[in-house]
């Protein structure tokens, strides 16, 4: 089946002859991003809808590992209680500096003023977070600890701009279960709130617009009958990105075609975006993903050398592994090796999700470069460079840090990291419609289309590439721009509702 | 002064009381792009008016070497009778490659099969063009000579995948005066042509438009005046590019700031741009520009070495100034040098635009290694493993052809060629709006805007970066393109007058 990739046009308000419902915020997507805008919106005095396609709650949220980032105002309860002050001015320069080019200043600035006070709504959904910090290197928490480095903190060169906190919520709970226990919990104040109603098995449609794109309501399927919404204050589109859509990913993502593993739920169809589109609003970064080689686990991985086919090194190891990835797809070479030692490699047959199969080991260096098919005394070189600095704990290269330096002795064993030969590659996209912080969406002349919110990944939010990526980020946006999506459209049904007492 | 970023909104249809003048096509800017589609229109049989900013015609086709990239269909006269025989299909994979995951399939496969085509009609304006084949590895032709490599045709990995021709046309004048001459003939088309008539020193203002955005007309300021323009088939905006507009350079093409000199006319503010957008059209590929280290002549310094500041190379040096230019900019390192031994550096002050300095010299490798500071013993190990391999005429590092490989002995020079310290590095715009092959414009639903089209820099063509930049695509496009577009307003005007008449 070939995916649709152009956008939805809305249903005209003149071709409505009767709404079958009517509310004051309709919701359309129940993850992360759905869910907390119908809470913030039900507890600032709108009814709610909710429509999800699925059978239940739980989006690609309940898939991933919920952590969460955030930090700044002098650091979270957790952040605090293990002994790190995070200033707002850090978090927003490590985000800023992640963002690079393609920030949008507002949204990162808003979004680190209030993380610590997400952070507290949070808790007082019942959302359990442990005080104690998890000191190793990992991609995702497997203890039940509060708090870890979740990105590329402690590396070059953030570590030289930003003071390094860690910032990546962690659920308390045991195993990589943060995504269902969040899921549950939201779920359950979901259902706690008297305004909010939930229709599973339902596909949204269209949006309802009139003839200058103002969105009125919109037109979902529940049994197999289109059934029409009216809405006071809008509709809320968190309909997660677009990562299932391949013929979408080919036309607006072609780098991402280099991963292996699409991560999401199987509604990540675009649907939403394509319906803001068809709307005129205007979609952005379309072009970025999350795209990663999730090297670590074991951590000792990242003493070990990321190399080309001219054994040329290409970042400091240390940076977050979605950094390293995007590193090897931008690098002008063809194929990508982690050379390591014996003592590297260590358990990393039991403990790796990377994947990657052993391509050549050597007794000697010279054995490794001639297995690998590298130019002759390339790999030699590159090795008696590192060590040489190595020794003295320095990397006047790549600036990787003393703590992940170690001189490179035989036995060597060499990983294929080349995207597309076994090791594994997983992403999702960081495209989707631009928005003001409040959740509005805005069409390419920056102005708001009245009636249409959005919110998680159907949104183009506060981060923008793998090459700035953290674990954290994307739950964080998508619950903190849930929140704002959901109060706006709340505000102004409230607003509607209150002139139309007036007149 | 804070130049204008935003989108012009169009004068609405039903705010216009009357039409100070009224023609079947209107041409904004007279440049290349703008020459061409005048003349094509009239020749079609429509009535015409330009509308020049400036004094007199010219734009930044006349400030260029009027390179112009053409081939296939067995080759041009030129391409013959040098003895190059240019395949379609090779011209359509090298340009394909060249554009990357950011082509635009249609239009790249039009202009290769018309654009043989594209040279007659040159020729038949009265474009003269020598049949002689210029030899050297130039920048650009100040010979007579009427064909030369332009691009990265014999460079790895273009030519591996197409059989390399020279596509570039030079035209038959001594020195860099192709720009001005080809200005000067189109001038003499236009003006031999009564039913096209020209303004000059008149500011294009906004676009008229009615509720669905349909074009009708512009309004232009003549001697101070607001002037209102109804035209029967359309605006066509061959207004250039947005290189002269540094605010609109810092917000859509943050990478271009890299650059140190911008290239095109002081007209070149985006105007047009910002009218299309003003009604709904799409602005693609903004994020990209043409940015150069243009580092022949003398060509001899393509025998020499770009490395990094960890002394690594980047990129086989053989390809084509901006390709090489684009590495640099995307190599993850702060600074970049070209090493060349003293004969290779040869009669570079006196030959070269490049404007980069000496950093160091060096009698021996170790000496100029620590000169630049770069990690001890890493450029003596770079320069051995591809001295290695030059000897035996290899390089099984970048590709690099042999015929450009030489032994580097020392005494070394290095010029340092990071930007912002020095060098030359021209840059400008290849963003603008999207069109079909025949010029229309197209919203982001990609629907045609009635009475819409543009051409040459406002427009985003078959040129989409540096990295696959080929000199004379510019004016190549600029021309074709604008053919295009004004024989598809000529066409729409014919249809609407005939229809009148029926009616």
């Amino acid at each position: 089946m070939t995916e649709k990739t152009t956008p939805t046009l809305p249903r005209r308000l003149g071709e409505i002859s009767h709404w079958d419902m009517e509310t004051d915020v309709a919701v359309v997507g129940f993850g992360g991003a759905g869910g907390c805008a119908a809470i913030e919106a039900a507890d600032a005095g709108a009814e709610v809808i909710i429509f999800e396609l699925a059978g239940g709650a739980g989006g690609s949220t309940a898939l991933s590992s919920a952590e969460i980032y955030m930090g700044g105002s002098g650091g979270t309860r957790v952040q605090r209680a293990s002994g790190f002050e995070d200033s707002t001015e850090a978090m927003f320069t490590y985000m800023m500096m992640c963002a690079g080019s393609l920030a949008d200043e507002a949204k990162i600035r808003n979004y680190c003023e209030n993380s610590a006070g997400h952070f507290d709504w949070l808790v007082s959904l019942g959302v359990p977070f442990k005080d104690s910090f998890h000191k190793e290197r990992a991609m995702m928490c497997l203890t039940d600890d509060g708090l870890l480095y979740t990105g590329s903190e402690n590396a070059w060169p953030f570590n030289d701009a930003a003071t390094p906190a860690p910032r990546g919520h962690n659920l308390y709970v045991e195993g990589d279960n943060g995504g269902p226990l969040f899921m549950k919990i939201v779920g359950e104040n979901v259902e706690r709130r008297d305004t909010i109603s939930v229709h599973y098995n339902t596909r949204a449609l269209t949006l309802v617009a009139d003839e200058h794109n103002r969105v009125h309501g919109l037109v979902v399927r529940i049994d197999q009958r289109e059934v029409t919404v009216r809405t006071h204050g809008g509709v809320v589109l968190c309909a997660g990105g677009f990562v299932m859509n391949e013929d979408m990913v080919r036309k607006y993502a072609p780098r991402l075609t280099a991963g292996s593993y699409p991560l999401g739920n199987p509604g990540d169809t675009g649907s939403g975006i394509l319906m803001g589109m068809g709307v005129g609003a205007a979609a952005i970064n379309m072009q970025e993903g999350f795209i990663t080689l999730p090297y670590y686990p074991p951590a000792s991985i990242t003493y070990g050398l990321v190399i080309n086919d001219k054994a040329q090194r290409i970042i400091n190891e240390d940076v977050y592994h979605s950094r390293l990835g995007d590193a090897i797809l931008k690098d002008n070479a063809e194929r990508h090796y982690f050379v390591l030692t014996v003592e590297q490699y260590g358990d990393y047959e039991n403990a790796s999700w990377m994947g990657a199969e052993v391509a050549a080991t050597g007794e000697s260096v010279e054995e490794l470069e001639t297995e690998l098919e590298l130019p002759e005394g390339s790999l030699v070189a590159t090795l008696e460079q590192y060590n040489h600095f190595a020794e003295r704990g320095e990397d006047p290269f790549f600036h990787k840090s003393p703590h992940w330096l170690q001189v490179m002795e035989p036995p060597l064993v060499a990983l294929d990291v080349t995207p597309g030969r076994g090791s594994y590659w997983p992403y999702f996209t960081l495209g989707g419609l631009d928005t003001l912080p409040s959740g509005e969406v805005v069409d390419p002349l920056h102005s708001v289309i009245p009636g249409l919110y959005a919110a998680g990944r159907t949104a183009c939010g506060v981060v923008r590439s793998a090459e700035g990526y953290s674990s954290g980020m994307s739950i964080g946006d998508a619950t903190f721009s849930g929140r704002l999506a959901g109060r706006s459209a709340a505000q102004r049904a409230l607003n509607e509702n209150d002139s139309t007492h007036a007149a």
